[in-house]
């Protein structure tokens, strides 16, 4: 198994704040990607593209992960695509980010989340086989029912759905994870004043992402999936 | 009121794909900036910072917003911090993504999620000001709570407090807005084939991030203040 343990404290990937929640291995990484169905992308755009060059852009895409690629995909003509199947395979940094608490203290200067968040580095390449592309794309569907077959329950894809849709694997080259859980750190000193501490709350307020029960379209005559009830969906993973 | 209305379809915040979707007035952009506890940060460190230049970072941050500034805040010496305080006010985007409903297509391609999405364009600049910087670190303390006043029913802040944080504020240059509402776009041929309407489910699966109910810190002797309980953190917004 590939680890991403930093040489230096000059990678790009090396956690340098609360370092004891960072770690490197690819299971945790993969971890978070595999269970979350929402990726900031960010890059710049290529010169020509916009007005100024070099502004950093960060876009909320759908995703998945096959091995230590990502993949994104997004409609042929559209600018993102553009800037991230250029040849000269663009710089990319994906963000995954989960909350699980607000970590409430006495202080405010304490306060924080319980987080899962992975940080990846990589380079943008246009998916150019269209085995690669299939795999990815059934992927992609698959990961917000968390991996659910929806792929194989659907409508086969035809040439039109094929031909407008790009497909970007970002082979992962850096990678970082960072993970707060537990209880509040309050301030030692607040802790010890007797005032503060009756006057004060303290504690976790839980936060989850939660799905409903399914909305069927007016249109729609076939039964709802199992795996798109609540009962699938909410599974703790 | 400012809206940030593209003057050229090469504006970096101008829309390109699903234009119907988009809307530039600041009433649109706030709204999502106000209603949402994480913002995806996106930027370039500077030369010299880590081993290659030139990569893009995405940094999930709290935030808040005050009239038309975005403020972050973060540990005085932090990578992030350097990067956002330099003096040659460094570009940076903040995007902040709500997802409303997984929206499940007969064909995978036309999969996609009920969301609301603001992205925004500026620089950073570190706030001097004590003045400033009272209000951004309170706003920034209010703004998972959906505002409710938890900075002045926190322990005051000392010095050590104020002098190991830096606030970041990047003043909005530029902000789009997107967001998908409504039911699922099947393919027209689809819905004509009445095999195709058989055998694929079609329909929304709601998503909400939900607030549990607070569990107070072993030592908390407080009571629990009423803006942390479930009804309050999970009112319709």
């Amino acid at each position: 198994m590939t680890d991403y343990t930093p040489t230096s404290h000059k990678a790009i990937h090396h956690v340098h704040r609360a370092k004891e929640r960072a770690s490197y291995d690819s299971e945790s990484v993969f971890k978070i990607l595999d269970n979350n169905m929402l990726a900031h992308v960010g890059f710049t755009l290529p010169p020509g593209v916009t007005e100024e060059d070099d502004w950093p852009f960060v876009m909320p895409m759908c995703f998945a992960r096959i091995e230590d690629t990502v993949y994104i995909h997004g409609y042929v003509s559209g600018r993102m695509m553009k800037a991230l199947a250029s040849d000269d395979l663009p710089k990319v940094c994906i963000t995954v980010t989960q909350i699980d608490a607000l970590v409430v203290a006495m202080s405010p200067f304490h306060n924080s989340f319980n987080y899962q968040c992975a940080v990846v580095f990589g380079r943008g390449r246009l998916v150019q086989s269209d085995e690669e592309k299939d795999r990815a794309l059934e992927a992609i569907t698959n990961q917000p029912f968390h991996h659910a077959d929806r792929w194989n329950d659907s409508r086969p894809p035809n040439n039109i759905d094929l031909k407008s849709t790009k497909v970007i694997a970002v082979q992962i080259e850096k990678a970082s994870v960072k993970i707060r859980t537990g209880g509040v750190s309050d301030d030692r000193k607040d802790l010890e004043n007797p005032e503060t501490v009756k006057q004060y709350y303290s504690g976790l307020v839980p936060v989850k992402t939660v799905f409903g029960v399914p909305e069927p379209s007016p249109t729609n005559v076939a039964e709802t999936p199992a795996y798109l009830l609540p009962e699938a969906m909410n599974k703790e993973r």
